[in-house]
């Protein structure tokens, strides 16, 4: 069974207004590994620079809440409270108030937020690696950033294929 | 001797505010292998992504007159049309047609002007590099275009020096 989603469904997964072009045009796919194949191939192959800098801009920043997302995706920011879960659970007062302090550090030095696939990683885990990263270089970051924000658009997709097999299923009874 | 330069000097060998802010900063300079180091370092390992597209922004279409840049600096602009000489002078109306036609594309794909140090190079060079260079995935035509910025911001720094010398060894007399 071929499974189509609209472009609105791929900018939930990747806030790339070409991305999700690029994702809609390439629909619809078999399975989820075909259409991570050619997430893949648009993120790292097609979306230019400008590309991953609006992606970044989509999410809210670490340790943020997904309300004050103003006018970004609802699905996307559910999604990321999702994702921010575990962190969110295991976070004391004081690292969130250092969390939001690196946060500004970081993107004063390399003029997007941090980004980090929070997904089952504790809030001092993330405060850790987000230390350690503000030390490289802007283009280095910038690269790293990419393919943490291929990490989340891959979760995404297979909750994109998951709630779409519940659909069906839920439509055959 | 040192020699002290203010960052509207710096901006026309780059035009990164913060790379032109940093420099000042930094200065004054014992001599151009300092500057010059300096700028590498600065360039490199401090000016963000959105620094890199502003001083790519800042400079004409290669092929493009230096009467048409906008509000850009007009020391920058004479400068380009100088590197631009060699190009120039060996460039026929069809190269330049297909050097127009190409920049085009390279910007659709990039999402920023074909940026390449033209100094010593004709336009059949600089036409059948930008061909090549089409070919790459955008982060890495990114990292080339900061490379090649790197080589015009050399270019300009040593101009710099030349002429303060050139006013100094004057003021002697």
């Amino acid at each position: 069974m071929e499974v189509r989603f609209e472009e609105k469904d791929f900018l939930a997964c990747c806030g790339s207004a070409r991305f999700a072009h690029e994702m809609a045009s390439a629909g619809p796919f078999r399975s989820l590994t075909d259409a991570v194949s050619a997430a893949r191939d648009i993120w790292f192959n097609m979306v230019d620079v400008n590309g991953w800098l609006e992606a970044f801009a989509a999410h809210p920043q670490i340790g943020e809440s997904a309300s004050s997302t103003h006018g970004k995706s609802q699905t996307s920011a559910q999604w990321s409270k999702g994702e921010q879960s575990t962190a969110l659970a295991t976070a004391t007062g004081s690292i969130l108030q250092e969390l939001s302090e690196w946060n500004v550090q970081y993107r004063q030095k390399f003029g997007f937020i941090f980004l980090i696939c929070a997904s089952g990683r504790t809030s001092s885990e993330i405060l850790a690696e987000l230390k350690k990263r503000y030390q490289n270089r802007p283009i280095v970051e910038f690269q790293i950033a990419a393919e943490e924000q291929m990490k989340v658009t891959e979760l995404r997709l297979a909750k994109l294929f998951s709630e779409k097999d519940r659909v069906a299923s839920a439509g055959d009874q």
